[in-house]
């Protein structure tokens, strides 16, 4: 464990194993407009989904320790499987201020929630990992957690065709499940989704309210910086770099969707 | 190069990065039925679509250097990856007749069209290395070749929705593009596509073929076999033996859906 000194103005370091967590970046970015910010997409090791803890740990590591390199002040852990498996390890390991995406969505839901009943969407690998009715159970044992996961969901997105009417009828397909449950929210458990809100919300009863992690970790992100008189100055101009470790053409070109921008400049690194 | 004397009741060995290959072997066990089988599926490297040639090399090296073992007469790369990346740099390493899937679909379609325009439809990588237009420019220049990738059509088949209305419908947005082309031929150049053949058929003009690579590289097998008298005797009880890097749990799962019946006791074995 090492002390490091920290500049207001370093870089807030955020990672996934490729483009889902541009859409928390997005929102990071609307939350904390004077951050700057470093984002790393394990483009080459993508899917994380079906890969052991070990082989997820190693993974996180490398990329960490290039967030050290890079002096970022926090950093943030955009994909909810590298969340659920590694949190914990990475916390006991690195001194850096480290956020997932799971925990703030949970705690959220719990101050939110009327009905107490709360739906749960996301990837076969996600849902299966119960992460979050762990974390909830953990949290509060009030709560009655319906999880469903939705596997076309992300190739749907990643083809562009989240406003379709085939999105439509696959949407309905998956989220009928939630129908008499009386759930009053529904968490965003995979980055992706939020590309695909309205339709997602289109085939919901009005009275549900989507979480998106972005959203939740971004605010968790700026009470922590806050209270710890970590925010940067008002007057830097911010800056946003994006990694990747394979690939860079195919991130650029799906990257703007996600990040509702054009990605400046792409890099790629290699750890192995 | 080392001289193996052959049993003819030797196993063949067939592989690909995960279940797609089993509608090969489907097609192998009725063109061949008296052959027996040894069937690996990589799952723990899948997909191989976005590895390197030098990635997907090892893996294949690892594999038949197994078939090798296991004394193998012939062995089928039922990928289309792998067909395209590695068939010329095994062959020149192994001993062991070698068939490819991307070759004898080519040779069939050429043999069979009328108007010489022909459509391909695969995974984007599939389609993006241009393995099957570059194989008929090889083979005969006088054919039209029309690529089109239909990168829901794995996820789609993989989640039991082939013959669904919304498979109809991907499937109408994606062969769109073949309409007014003349082509008389559709190569399904994905291993998975065949499980969804009814609903492809459904959206095409009735006197378009479809060529299932199973088929074709099965009877190319079945000459070769019984041009050089390695066909297995009659009398004998056939095996088909599973085996998997990973998780067999999820290929035991689906792979009855591929394979059309139960598969026999998967077992686990690694090479890492």
């Amino acid at each position: 464990m090492e002390k490091i000194n920290i500049d207001l103005n370093s870089p807030i370091g955020i990672f996934d194993s490729g483009l889902g967590g541009l859409t928390v970046l997005k929102s990071l970015v609307k939350i904390l407009p004077n951050e700057s910010f470093i984002y790393f997409g394990d483009t080459a090791h993508l899917p994380y989904g079906n890969k052991s803890v070990d082989t997820i740990t190693k993974y996180s590591n490398n990329i960490l320790k290039f967030f050290n390199n890079n002096q970022t002040k926090a950093v943030v852990i955009a994909c909810n499987t590298a969340s659920s498996l590694t949190y914990n390890i990475l916390q006991k390991k690195y001194t850096v201020p480290l956020f997932d995406v799971v925990s703030p969505s949970v705690e959220f839901s719990i101050q939110e929630s009327q009905t107490k009943k709360i739906g749960v969407i996301g990837t076969t690998n996600t849902i299966n990992s119960k992460a979050y009715s762990k974390y909830f159970n953990k949290e509060n044992k009030d709560f009655i957690i319906f999880e469903k996961d939705c596997p076309l969901f992300v190739p749907i997105i990643e083809e562009g065709w989240s406003n379709t009417q085939i999105a439509k009828l696959i949407a309905q397909k998956y989220l009928g499940v939630f129908k008499n449950k009386n759930i009053d929210t529904l968490i965003l458990g995979c980055t992706h989704y939020p590309i695909m809100a309205k339709t997602i919300k289109s085939v919901l009863s009005p009275n549900i309210k989507l979480v998106f992690s972005g959203e939740t970790v971004g605010n968790k992100l700026f009470n922590y910086l806050n209270k710890n008189k970590l925010c940067a100055k008002a007057n830097k101009n911010p800056t946003i770099k994006f990694y990747v470790s394979d690939f860079p053409q195919k991130f650029e070109k799906l990257g703007r969707q996600f990040f509702g921008e054009k990605l400046n400049k792409v890099q790629s690194i290699s750890f192995d």
